[in-house]
């Protein structure tokens, strides 16, 4: 039996909480033993009081210590663990493993997703990405991610940063055009559903096809009439400087400037 | 019987051609006549050759007539038709109703979606978008249009040109933000399938709560700190130049620059 102690109370370690449990109840060989969490309130909903703790000096033993907090504040908590030489992992994707206070074996364990408050996630699908400092550390690691979750990846610090900066590009900057398509359709009394299909398609097309090839519209056609046509519609200044740059940046396609 | 003409033989019209037989199968009142196209090899594979054209006086007589050819072809085609006051529409996000011949009613049957030659597509979710001159037109389209669709939606001319050009910003572009991430990856030897379920989630959330809404990241929490981790990992200048001007983007959030 591998046992599990969780630090941490938002979001990712809800998730994590919600995961560990279902895992325990189909009787696979993870025990989640304790949650440290400073205020026991916003958990309680979750498991039994007696399994959250809030003075470090109740925190039992067990085999991995998980700290689900904000970057911030990772290694403030890694250095008041009252204890030395037992694995602890953060689960940051932005952190370096050296975040972590050497008084412990360090080690990462990021589940790569954006995950919303009380929006349940199918954990399984969820890509977990470990990194350690020796074999049996990531084997213990992988013991608990396999647990919750069908896809495990060994991913290095330095990778690590860059899957971050990746899914900004891939997350957050997408949800950002995908906001600025619902600008143009609102100031045009479309409603943003009309899109939603197409969005779809796109998603769908990279599950198949490499991005590069799924490569479609007026940029990759150089297609001049249209962007010029679709340049003196934009009067929102922010938005025709975004078409102009993603139009070059994909006409560049390839050439590292 | 509602009778259809089509016109042209390139990915569309053959989409829509495999659209129309399966409704003529279900018994719909809507019948594909004749298909017109230069070459009838194109298309063999999919209609009796009895049912093609290559002769403009071959063409019989029809409810509507369909212009499904590329944007700069519409024109052209539209004035060599042999006959007059009948209902001729082009398919067409990007060009005026005014592209068609006076000679002729005019229309617009515009099918939002990005279509792929050789992969099926799902003709009932496709918003179709109809513009016409006048109700009983559109009332024919949307006899037509509701034969293969479920999404059917009035789009006058300058509405269309704008869903054109947010179709840039949530597909085209989308897609190149997906090519830099899959670059990304690649650079620091990282499987491009383990961002798929974070996509694949950005995508899911729009459906539920707006882009607005569903914002996240670095640049909306205005975490100074990771966005200069991110400039500083990233050593391509159009990546760099892309992730500073999205970033800003984000955080105008809302300003009409």
């Amino acid at each position: 039996m591998v046992k599990v102690i969780l630090i941490g109370s938002g979001n990712l370690a809800q998730h994590l909480i919600v995961a560990f449990q279902e895992t325990e109840k189909s009787g696979r060989p993870i025990e989640l033993v304790q949650v440290f969490a400073r205020q026991k309130e916003g958990l309680t909903h979750l498991l039994h009081s007696d399994k959250i703790v809030s003075d470090w000096s109740q925190l039992k033993e067990a085999d991995l210590y998980i700290i689900a907090v904000s970057d911030d504040a990772i290694g403030e908590v890694a250095s008041q663990l009252p204890f030395t030489n037992r694995l602890v992992v953060h689960t940051s994707g932005a952190m370096d493993l050296q975040t972590l206070d050497s008084k412990n074996r360090k080690g990462v364990f990021y589940p790569l997703q954006s995950f919303t408050k009380n929006k349940k996630v199918a954990f399984k699908t969820i890509p977990i990405c470990l990194e350690s400092e020796n074999e049996d550390d990531y084997k213990m690691m992988e013991k608990v991610a396999t647990a919750i979750s069908n896809k495990i990846y060994p991913i290095q610090s330095q990778q690590r940063k860059a899957l971050h900066v990746a899914a900004v590009f891939v997350n957050n900057f997408t949800n950002h055009l995908f906001k600025i398509g619902a600008e143009i359709c609102a100031d045009n009394q479309i409603p943003f559903e009309i899109l939603q299909p197409l969005i779809l398609e796109t998603v769908q097309k990279i599950t198949t096809i490499s991005p590069e090839q799924a490569q479609t519209g007026p940029a990759i056609r150089n297609d001049q009439k249209t962007i010029a046509t679709h340049e003196q519609f934009l009067t929102n200044e922010n938005q025709l400087n975004l078409y102009k740059i993603l139009t070059q940046s994909i006409q560049n396609n390839g050439k590292k400037l």
